[in-house]
């Protein structure tokens, strides 16, 4: 199998209608605001303490370990952004900055490569003693993504070495070998570290290594509950007592696996390094498994939004078509996570199928995590919210009806800022002598094919129109495969050139056009707002449609809507009016017919009186966009 | 205020075509069962050590204590049942099995009357330090609930000396007094319990003592969070982290509460000491505060099955209108709680709304929680269930799809038990001048007024045919006001006396008559199958109805419709077909016409497809009857 990979994230200059506004967000407010967090500075949120957790380790300070097991990889995701943010645009005082934070993170290993804070200040002889809950090898795999993110930004190889040097310890300790440890992470995320660590630096080791982590999980006896049967052990998660090792896909060997099971951002990540080392092993048998586990995710366990995890317990997959809308979890991480893991299918396949839902994710859930402002996050995205209901101690208390302005766990605003910041990867898969377009999202780009720098110039004001512009120029002699993609809501799909309809080949959700030449294409297509419906099955949709606009899911909020949303009811033959909206710069708003029940001065609980309804015009938002405009119900699914 | 009082349950004998089956489980299933599971003898099932734990507070064994915290209870249930069961039928063998367990209670019993094994096992020295979650105060309730009933079936007085002895230290422990702990139970019950011992042994002191813990609760600093300030406190329960102080009613003085909040059982368990106190004490205010928490509970908070909690976690109320059907909680025992609570009020106001509740949870929730077998128990009473949904480690695992054999936390079993076995305390309120039918329920019955005993004959088929005849005689020569209950559903309501109708005035829920003289009344009325909708407040329910005939609400099972009951529509002008059941006893089943959606070859998760549909008849059973026959899905509200 053959493999594209993303454009060097240098390389491409993003210029878009849509997506600018939040991405500069992210050096505008998001990392600074997190910088602040991470020093305690911010008033009223919940503190981090993660720079003096490394202060401490590093013998700089005296005090105590504050925070959760995992606390490191704030300070990794915050480096991951900067690194991202760095390769986008210059700027020395944060480069500075995050030099100096670095350089604490090196004083703060241990001589052998160790760096984990948490075990480094309270429990050293506990090392790697409980893997399932210790966390780590996951803050180890953010140390690596963030270096590498890192040096990519600035050329510094400071951080590289300090993650190469725990890499190494890491190699040396876990795997087959006697005296080794036979175990794997509870959280997966250092195998897609390792990987990146090995494609930045060459060291076949560290892919050896996420193949081994990779392989041994799930095989033979659970390697947690063997931990767990140690009398010494201690929980550091109550919840972890009576552990199902499906929580963490450590049920089965993970070719044997066919369902998402379990934490969803534990197992988009793992299905993420498994699509990358299905490639580099040549392993038709791991490939097949990560297309059984992507359509038993798409297909029966996702949400329109592309949110995952139902469970607001655990945060993880329930059973096929079981989607609740008010008490899910669908963590905007594990978007994030779906997000990577569909981007690496598409490379491998050069299938549309994935992006389609790589692009749901993005425009969505992902999307929704940050507010207009960026200084607020949403960690769980629910489809319908009635904010009264979202109490605290209760089955709905994970459900926060406002964005938050900082998490104790902090997971979501920092791979939020990441993902933003590096968005350029999603835009285009390349080979020797193919570009495939994946995203709408205006750029420019230069892309190194064999000794030739293509130049492509796209433009576009998607997703508000249905058309953008590629130029592409400096085409090799040798000619290049242009493809583009053809979404799947995608009606009358054209390209032209100069006003003259191109003859494309449609394959596999893309146009391919075999180019010979400099040009500028003209793409387009209807994709008008639509009624969907869910499969019979998912039952908290019986009856319900929701409003689709090409990759954008809407929704209704009461500041339109009136309190109340479930007293609407739809008209799905009336029209649905597209109208550019005040708010939100410029996004299309939807209207359309409906009826709303009266409210009753009688205020029976229960009875047999009829309804009274009154017309309604019913307006929706972009998903995406809820609650940028104060405290309210939203819903997606509508009666119909 | 007045208050009347139930009928001594020695007086009453209940031989009923819808009840008597189910009350005789208790003798030929429940009891024996709990004895066997108490002394750990039912293959697979959850351990209970409850008799070993006292055996080890005795000094007849060593060992540690086992269990829960308040497993103490379990015994207490069991002795409570059984003192009920011997005042309906004798049995020398059963009274002996008890004797024996209240010599073994005695025997466990400090010197100073302290009565709790985990304690006394476990850590004496830390007695009353965590009133919180310590549930001492709890399981002495329990224990006096159960001395009373056992008193009372067996005229036996060693039970009752040994919770006088608790009582005693209890009174002497908790008060405003200097040395007295100024605390209040974690988990309400023992006022209950206090109330009763007075009432039996006319001890003032016990009846203070109950007023003092209410009166106490929620005023000034909150005991339990200055209990936890303790640098030397620890949880029982990690849940009680942060913990909430309207989660067990003490966020506020008991007189300024307005809405039904927190633990729904410890809620209602505290609802009905007030009602009692509010009585003994001529407490106006008390009594409007026990309205106010009414009207919330049951207009605002209450499922049509009489179910209340509508949170899982915590097993709580949450807000007004918030009635989820998947995933609430409904606990058998809190509906027991309700049926408490309304009974008391009932007494006070003569007001028939009150006991149209008690029937409600009595005829669905609370029959709903013992298979028709009494082998096996609901603990969480949802009003939908999809099985496959309800999975181990995620938001509904607290929801179980069939009845389980027994309870690690057994508290639901032996309640029904106990309330089966005194549900003839249900059925009138009696003074000195007035008998009040409340319940339909074939019965004969002695009533002690003034000097003459009135008996009373009641026979009916009631639920299935709406009619009943009350044969009164030996009425006294000053005469009897005879009131009837009119349910809420009740149409054409009349009373007919050899043929002619009776003139009665019909007041607050009651028809009433002046008896001069003994007499035979045929009383009929309609109550047929109806559609019933919610407050489009409640946002669960909108679009839906539910089946409801007399005092059932009626449930759809898979059994009979089909898998998946979402995809049922129910066409709300058909007829109600009402249909004698073979199974269950010869209840009734209700038919309707409907549609179904018809499956799709094609699986996709979201489509803009039009639906197909294919006409159905949709077939319901009692609520109460539910998981029956087999693990199915089952939903109480249907889609209109």
């Amino acid at each position: 199998m053959n493999k594209m990979q993303a454009v060097n994230l240098k390389d491409i200059q993003i210029q878009d209608p849509f997506w600018s506004k939040h991405i500069e967000l992210v050096d505008k407010e998001i990392i600074p605001y997190q910088w602040e967090a991470m020093n305690d500075r911010v008033p009223g949120a919940e503190p981090s303490r993660c720079l003096e957790n490394f202060k401490i380790a590093a013998g700089l300070k005296s005090g105590v370990f504050y925070g959760a097991v995992f606390q490191d990889t704030d300070i990794a995701k915050w480096l991951e952004a900067v690194g991202f943010s760095l390769i986008n645009k210059r700027d020395e005082d944060l480069e500075q900055r995050a030099d100096e934070v670095i350089e604490l993170i090196g004083k703060a290993q241990q001589d052998d490569g160790y760096l984990d804070t948490y075990y480094i200040i309270q429990a050293k002889e506990k090392r790697w003693s409980n893997l399932c809950e210790g966390h780590e090898l996951y803050i180890a795999g953010h140390m690596m993504e963030a270096a590498v993110a890192y040096y990519q930004g600035t050329g510094k190889k400071r951080f590289l070495e300090i993650v190469c040097k725990n890499a190494d310890l890491i190699c040396r300790t876990f795997g087959t070998s006697e005296g080794q440890i036979k175990g794997y992470p509870g959280h997966q995320e250092v195998e897609i570290g390792l990987i990146k660590l090995y494609h930045v630096t060459g060291e076949r080791k560290y892919l050896d290594q996420a193949k081994y982590f990779i392989d041994a999980r799930g095989v033979g006896e659970n390697y947690f509950l063997k931990e767990m049967s140690d009398p010494d052990f201690q929980h550091f998660f109550p919840e972890f007592a009576n552990y199902d090792p499906s929580y963490s896909q450590s049920h089965l060997p993970v070719r044997e696996q066919t369902t998402a099971e379990g934490h969803a951002v534990r197992a988009t990540y793992m299905y993420t390094a498994m699509a990358e080392l299905a490639y580099e092993y040549q392993d038709e048998e791991l490939l097949n498994a990560c297309q059984t586990l992507w359509d038993n995710l798409v297909n029966k366990r996702m949400y329109l939004t592309g949110g995952i995890g139902s469970s607001g317990i655990l945060e993880r997959f329930t059973v096929d078509y079981d989607l609740p809308n008010d008490y899910c979890y669908c963590e905007s991480c594990a978007s994030i996570g779906l997000a990577m893991f569909g981007q690496r299918m598409a490379q491998i396949t050069r299938e549309g199928k994935y992006m389609d839902v790589v692009e749901r994710a993005l425009y969505n859930t992902i999307l929704a995590g940050v507010a207009l402002d960026g200084k607020s996050f949403f960690y769980v995205n629910p489809l319908e919210v009635w904010p009264d209901s979202c109490k605290e101690r209760t089955s709905k208390e994970h459900v926060k009806p406002m964005r938050q302005k900082w998490f104790g766990v902090a997971c979501c605003p920092p791979n939020i800022a990441r993902t933003l910041a590096s968005l350029g990867q999603y835009i285009y898969c390349v080979d020797s002598e193919s570009i495939y377009v994946n995203l709408f999202i205006s750029n420019k780009t230069k892309i190194r094919l064999e000794n030739k720098e293509v130049g492509i110039e796209l433009n576009t004001r998607f997703p508000k129109e249905n058309s953008l512009q590629i130029a592409i120029s400096n085409v090799p002699v040798k000619g290049v495969n242009l493809g583009i993609r053809i979404p799947d809501y995608a009606q009358d799909y054209q390209v032209t050139e100069e006003g003259k309809v191109v003859e494309v080949c449609k394959e596999k959700g893309y146009a391919l056009l075999n180019l010979n030449a400099d040009g500028v294409f003209d793409i387009s297509f209807k994709a008008p707002a639509r009624f969907i419906r869910s499969n019979v099955k998912v039952r908290a949709n019986t009856g319900k449609v929701a409003l689709v606009r090409g990759p954008q899911v809407y929704c209704l909020e009461e500041v339109d809507n009136g309190a109340n949303l479930s007293a609407l009811k739809v008209d799905t033959d009336s029209q649905i009016e597209e109208v550019p909206a005040r708010e939100f710069g410029g996004s299309i708003e939807l209207r359309c017919r409906g009826k709303r029940i009266l409210e009753e001065a009688e205020e029976l609980l229960y009875t047999t009186k009829p309804l009274q309804y009154k017309e309604v015009e019913i307006k929706a938002i972009p998903y995406s966009y809820w609650n940028n405009r104060g405290l309210g119900e939203m819903s997606v699914w509508l009666r119909r």
